[in-house]
């Protein structure tokens, strides 16, 4: 039997491909001669580097890049594709809300300069096809620190260079691309992501994601100005016109850096995972999928992933079992879009603190109980195994 | 596709008829066409009535008896069998410990002649086969309580009768059976019990089960030594030596009554269930059997009922899932012995009190989920269904 594994991470608790280890430990105690293919997936969010690496067989690059407050981390990027030339650059390892402490939060002087430095590096490895994940960013610099990084020199009124941070963003007076990196015009830059956010207004950056990252009233209405302001200057000299541009205010509207600037292509995440995980590949001669992520129940619509994962299993009339850490009514409709059956890994009474520290031996547990429901079935017609 | 659902009791939470009753409603929402067999089964404890009747479509017939502590009370007693004609005297009905409050427990007075009039009318509408389940008695009166019942007369030195309770039977000096109703000669009692417990000795009736009767430890030792009288007072009449006979000790002694007075035999519980219920018959051309039970963990092992079902189930080589609330690691001996696989009715992070207040809910969404897990590898294979 053939069982391919695309989990999402489950937030808080455990790691797409962690998951997916889970879940195939499970499905090897019942099933031991099991083919059993892992691809951890994810939407584009934090964590799509790793996923994407793991489902398509990719390494990860270290570099020691510019945080988002300007002091040193270290970073990665990740290699996939053929010839490992394709990059995954996922901004939060270089930019991200993660790297700071809840104090540090100040989009005011936070950069997205570590993120170009990484673009940078993998330029310097020889790529030209990029993955972008934008999530988590600690910025709302609108793209500005990237393109510092990328030999954009952003002047003020006297021609000297602005500071970092979306506090300098009204600051500049004129975009001196003489040393703006040749390479980039030669490369494909896709950007997996959902938001559809527009660079400035009340949908905006800066009043959307902007408090998540430490900007009050006062400094979102700052960053506000600010972003105008530099969306008009981008518009002065490129002639893309960012400030209603669908997708522009993802990441704190480094996605109209990249659509401005950049020859850029945006897809939703899943798709973007899909596609390069390989996932339709292995679904070839596919009996069975488990996806699963950590929360399915009337409120929360169900995943972008395990939806994705599933629309591709149906096509090729692929059964899909999700697994969960909590299932609630009112699923119905999943069903009818191709989720076959949805599972809690909650096996008895117990705290969602349990539930999340104990999902990795959760998700093993009830791997194996739903391979042992599925397989007799198809025993009982193959007559291959009690 | 033929489904047998065969859960026991979740105990303290839903009897095992709606539990039957929740998991088929779960089924039928994915599979309306399913022939489904409600078979709700318990081992001899207190249900074994309600299942066996519901189980092999018999009735209940309401009767007003003698309760444990001399009020009245509203017992029944079941008729199943082709004719109607085998009883199913449930103790617990008559002389059960859920007839009074704790306050009233005391197996010093408690009795059990409602358990004896019980089987005198159903004597009196024409059975002549009992199945006895003696689980949950309030009572310690070795079967005296019964006996009386049913015409035995038990005389004190002064040869007047005896009062009713454990706390009077040392005074028995002789058993009159002038009265004693001929009927019991010519019928076959059938006790569905694991009680192996002698009716005296450390491991009898008394110290075992008294103190949960409300003895304390003094009046374990009395009952203790009444019982002991009354064991050689037994044996004088009958020849039966019950005092360290097997089974005797079940249900405060009114084992040992039965073993010495009736034509009785002792058979497991779940044995002489799965033997009435039709179970046997029912799994012709089945499928699928669902069992259940509230818990399975490395603790408690895994109930009888969910074993002696699948071991049923196993014989035809029909795959039994089993449903519980509570499912834990160290289950995997249950599977050697025809458990295919076992499902947790938790469905998210929640409470014991939740779990069991919700659990009927529960139980349908499980079973449902259960059911579309396992019908998609059959409906593979015959192209049946989506």
């Amino acid at each position: 039997m053939k069982i391919v594994i695309a989990p999402d991470s489950f937030k808080g608790s455990i790691s797409a491909a962690d998951a997916a280890a889970a879940i195939e430990r499970g499905i090897k105690r019942y099933l031991p001669e099991a083919d059993t293919v892992k691809v951890p997936v994810a939407d584009g969010g934090e964590g799509t580097m790793d996923s994407l690496i793991h489902a398509a067989g990719g390494r990860k690059v270290d570099a020691v890049v510019t945080g988002p407050i300007g002091l040193p981390v270290e970073a990665a990027y990740g290699l996939i594709g053929q010839e490992q030339r394709v990059a995954v650059i996922e901004m939060a390892s270089a930019s991200g809300l993660c790297l700071i402490t809840a104090e540090q939060r100040n989009p005011l002087i936070a950069t997205t300069y570590g993120t170009g430095e990484l673009i940078r590096q993998a330029l310097d490895a020889g790529c030209r096809e990029f993955i972008l994940a934008l999530g988590g960013s600690a910025t709302n610099d609108g793209g500005a620190g990237m393109l510092q990084a990328l030999g954009m020199r952003l002047l003020d009124a006297s021609g000297s260079p602005v500071r970092w941070g979306g506090g300098a963003l009204s600051e500049i007076a004129a975009i001196d691309d003489s040393a703006w990196d040749p390479r980039i015009a030669e490369s494909r830059f896709l950007i997996a992501s959902d938001v559809q956010n527009p660079f400035i207004g009340p949908k905006g950056a800066s009043h959307v994601y902007g408090p998540q990252k430490g900007a009050t009233p006062d400094i979102v209405q700052e960053l506000e100005r600010n972003m105008a302001a530099w969306a008009d200057t981008i518009e002065a000299k490129t002639g893309t016109r960012v400030h209603d541009l669908p997708g522009a205010g993802a990441a704190g509207g480094i996605g109209g850096a990249f659509l401005a600037f950049f020859p850029t292509s945006i897809q939703p995440g899943i798709e973007v995972v899909i596609h390069y995980s390989g996932l339709r590949e292995h679904l070839l001669g596919t009996d069975l999928v488990i996806t699963g992520e950590g929360q399915i129940d009337f409120q929360t619509a169900f995943g972008k992933t395990p939806m994705g994962i599933a629309l591709e299993a149906k096509k090729l009339n692929i059964p899909t079992v999700a697994l969960a850490g909590s299932v609630g009514t009112g699923i119905d409709s999943l069903h009818d879009l191709g989720i076959t059956s949805v599972h809690s890994i909650v096996n008895g009474p117990m705290t969602l603190q349990e539930a999340m520290d104990r999902a990795a031996e959760l998700l093993e547990l009830t791997a194996e109980q739903i391979i042992r429901t599925y397989a007799p079935a198809i025993n009982q017609q193959h007559g291959s195994k009690e």
